[in-house]
């Protein structure tokens, strides 16, 4: 099965299982004299990490990354970056019932479905184990957007019913890493806590969703009409595990609004350029960035691994059976989906500067075509 | 610009502006044997054509599709189709007030900030003309997904505030066609219809939506992770001109579900397969298609030309101006954009056939490898 | 299947069989701004069209070309452009008797086996037909090299065993177009000519190969290791119809030299960069373009359709059968390859300035992400 | 920069630099259900090891391969299978001389022109320990064509002016393998080996080729016109590190044949199969195998790195300085080369096969759609 790759320019590649011996991930086209090292990537896997909070799951996973190539004493060098993420903390045991047995609406019998087989401890390759690569990889993402004054950031703004009020970009970057549930909005938060220990309490889960929004992004990103912006970062966030809903600017709610009340005028900006009067357009016009924020929301439906009993057939055996999932799962996925959606955010964005000649593919700066020696000092250890 | 382009194996590239001379489009990848003639292309393009109605606008383009290849008496050759629509009803005058001038919220501005210039007249290539090359391509691949027993179909579900119940597949089928709006609740039609002529007449449009759902698609589909099933059919239908929300199964609804509520026990078919006993996955699960319908929602926004007067400012003058956009334009999208929804849907699920050896890639039948003689009979012209 | 596409920024694809109704290409990711008109694609086609002499078939064929999309007012706009080349001088009747006796060593069977059915007028897809529509490609990517002072040019360096001592880049500008063999010797090129009149006049046909050469093609070019200079254009050349060998710098005669002797050192040039004092490596080193001219070679073997008589089956009738091809046919392939040749290098250089970063993808000049009005002139038609 | 993907179902993705922490690669699009352990993949690595004789470099390297992911219980699982080797024998200290002071005719100067940096050590990720990523993946491609009873070999047909003559596929399969330089003639073997010696001695280093064949490559392969069966295994081929020409069939000299001589005419097999006579094709015909052996030549010039005293000039001092390069070296890249040939025909053969559909790109065997236990026994871990 292909399906493993991401990205046109800045191309991503991945692999592992739940329960495999490690995740990977491959980062091919960033460009060389990118100052980068292990801990920049490290900083953002210790945001999604298991095991952090008592609502998500009890893992001990310390998701050390290790890079394997395209560095050369802390700065990229333009040839492909290989990243290795051990798993130390796989219990496969728990999940032999399941063997040939799904879990109710899970991707056991998906996997099993078009394969014959699948890897079934933790789930194999459709665990959510997987976005440790992502985030890996969106991690040097985001250093190549610092270096373009590009920043992205992501909130939970619903968890169930409780949903969070409007807030701006200077507060998801100030309140979203304050508390466990990841929502920008303090007082929702408390509120979202407690509704999630509550079905937790109850051996059950619980659906939300995430809102991002970009700023710096340049205009005239996106090759429409199949590439158009909005609909690569439409895939992008589609395909974080367990999304059910991809909407930006008005989103879903545009239906029912006006022509008249959604255009927006045109005026002229201090630098003499046209602007929009506003934003309900989401920062994309015709599929092309407008250089206003993109902003959106993604939908998650709720863990289907749930200790709550259920009904599940054995295709081995014939026999249906009741089923319990008792391994280690988390109760609700937007909190840890934060660091996925800022990283799948970041690679949309920085394959699009590349792809529209924003970024130079080959080096961060300087000129096409000249050697130099500045991002090659010679190693201490040679001397 | 790239992203001209779209599927994997069953490969679409187009290119035309709304008036220029021609819109074109080659299919990479139809197997041969395929029974296809331009009247089966015809036949979806006339669904979609301009003019049908007083709900769409008037220009008046015959679309006339011409094979230019890949096709021997009657039947496909394996080999590339290429397809040409003329643009008949081009008139460009009326945009010229918009060259340096944007219309509001339209994709004039980013087109030309792209790349300093754009195919102003109609829209150029931004204009939701393009379309008409995605179903000509659509309408090849529903050929195939005939002869595989898979079905498609797709209805407005909401314009404005006015939403239809839900409606089965075979409500879909037999009453979609029927009224203007495309709408395959009759007595919701009606009323839909009203809003929109009343919006038409005050100069204003509005937005809505299309369900979408399948019949016969096969359990196994999809290539997560990055190209899951939801994912590579979310790039699918944002890719639409104006779209601003993509959900499938709960869709948006399903941050507000509990684990225990959304899950489905398994059960045995008469067969004796694992079937889910419900389908609020929406067919898909752990971005693979589990065989049970997959179903959906699209967001329009409202179109953006519209007669009430909005402002403006010219960049080459450095004027501020009024606006009134006086083409011909559609008051609403989704009852024009249904057979586009369809074809997306058609080349998504073909693509993923192909991709996962559902469809033999060289042939319709036959073994692979085997010359024959049935799909080549002499030209009566030669005889 | 697939298989009609080159290029990873610079697409181009193709359709069209030899005697089908039109053959049509496709431009995607040409910059807005460069000046392009018909003319300058018809220009190429000329070259290469069928009925120039007395060496190449006497099918008559004007080849004109229609640019179909993505130009205004004689400037690119960025967006696709789509070409048809009608197809108006087939006579099908002839191919007849082969279309279940396959011609000896044409591609007549395999495209059978692989289909099951074949487009058989004219040798359907697999006639040399398609390389109209890899010119037309390459006229508007040579266009874009002139604009950054690329110049690529080639020769028919050998016919069976004449064979053209070296010659400089100015000869063949000079002295490639002065005959019908398209050797920049002239000397030889009488040679070359009496020998294919031999060949014909025989019922037979021959062999042959063409030098290339390139000049300011920038430093930097390649993407090793997959996708090397030369094993891009390696691809590209393989793919002309009957080519059996691509060699670059010393080729197959490598294989006899010494290190030291091949080795060239490294001197200062005048501008103070290193500069190799020789060019035996082929412009090409570590699988990048060093900055000095890429050359090489293309062998093609002789065509296939001859008018001696020969043996074949016909896999309908069970019988054995003489065979004459009696078509209208070159006796020689690559005087009319030389521009295929240089479209394909035309190509694979553009692709790779796009690639890395020494073109703009989305205008010729001026900034990315400003809009201007200086390629959109009103149109005459509209004033 | 890209180009670290080769193929475009069998998708292999690699890092690394000759003194790095490790190479790795992905090899996604494997079939599920293939046995396979690290031994498969660690048996050909073997074969291209360096440290084997006294004609290859002298480092020390175990190149022993993990598998982190993709199989489950000794079988593929049809997810993406990642590779690390470890570089354990890298002593870059020899190699800073070169930093700035390229290498005569090396990639070290282009690399750092096109980046403005380079991993400098041991050649970095120019260097041809790369392959050792490509005769990972190409195992694995190996053990599905096994299971489809295709074979290929390859062996040194050429050292120097020293030319084996035409040997059996069966004397390739006995020979290869027992002589250092790996050619399947002994005798010229032996003469090959006192040649390469010398001018190991000489501190010189010597050119080469390499003549390939398979067996059981099944007609039908070959997507042409751009993605022709010839095209592609020409990119392979000419991606390979120091290569300077590809052939196939007559290759080079098919430019003195004429078309009656090197015609094939069509007999019928015992099957009562269309075959052509002879096979002066090469196996392909029409950029399609015709099911006939597929063989042609690969070129290598002279090694670059040599201790014989050169020339060069520091790009940082200005100044002009006389090299030798004393690391540890090839004297000559064929007889290394023999897998790492092998391993891109296997590649290339088994994408093709998997775009024809002759292999099922979900699982070995069994149905699409249905699943199984088969491939899946419990762990011992667990019972």
């Amino acid at each position: 099965m292909n399906g493993n790759r991401f990205g046109r320019l800045f191309q991503v590649t991945t692999y592992g299982e739940s329960h495999g011996d490690a995740m990977g991930v491959t980062v091919s086209g960033c460009p060389a004299g990118l100052e980068l090292d292990a801990d920049d990537v490290q900083k953002e896997l210790d945001r999604r990490k298991p095991g952090q909070s008592m609502i998500t799951t009890s893992r001990g996973e310390p998701d050390a990354v290790v890079l394997n190539s395209g560095t050369q004493d802390g700065y990229t060098t333009g040839t492909p970056i290989g990243m290795v993420i051990e798993n130390k903390d796989a219990r496969s045991g728990k999940y032999e019932p399941y063997v040939t047995a799904p879990r109710p609406s899970h991707g056991d019998f998906t996997y099993s479905a078009k394969f014959g087989t699948r890897n079934w401890g933790g789930g194999g390759r459709s665990s959510a184990r997987e976005t440790v690569n992502w985030v890996a990889a969106g991690a040097i993402a985001g250093k190549i957007l610092d270096e373009h004054d590009v920043q992205v950031k992501a909130h939970v703004n619903q968890i169930g019913d409780v949903e969070a009020p409007p807030v701006t970009f200077e507060e998801m970057l100030e309140h979203t890493e304050e508390n466990d549930v990841r929502c920008a909005h303090p007082e929702t938060a408390d509120r979202m806590m407690k509704k999630i220990e509550q079905y937790q309490k109850e051996g059950d889960s619980i659906g939300g969703s995430i809102y991002f929004e970009t700023r710096g992004v340049p205009r005239g990103l996106g090759a429409p009409r199949f590439d158009s912006f909005s609909a690569r970062l439409g895939q992008a966030m589609m395909a974080i595990p367990a999304t059910t809903g991809f909407e930006f600017g008005l989103g879903r709610e545009a239906r029912e609004w006006t022509g008249k009340d959604r255009n927006e005028d045109w005026t002229f900006s201090e630098e003499g350029d046209p602007v929009p009067v506003g934003n309900k357009h989401g920062g994309i016009q015709g599929g092309i960035t407008t250089g206003q924020p993109v902003f959106g929301e993604v939908t998650w439906h709720a863990p289907t691994s749930i200790p709550k009993e259920q009904k599940t057939v054995d295709w081995e055996t014939g026999e249906e059976k009741d089923i319990q999932v008792v391994g280690r799962h988390d109760p609700v996925l937007p909190p840890r989906a934060v660091p996925v959606v800022e990283a799948m955010l970041n690679l949309t964005v920085v394959d699009f500067m590349l792809l529209g000649g924003h970024i130079n593919p080959d080096r961060m700066d300087g000129q096409v075509g000249q050697y130099d020696t500045d991002y090659h000092p010679r190693s201490p250890d040679n001397e």
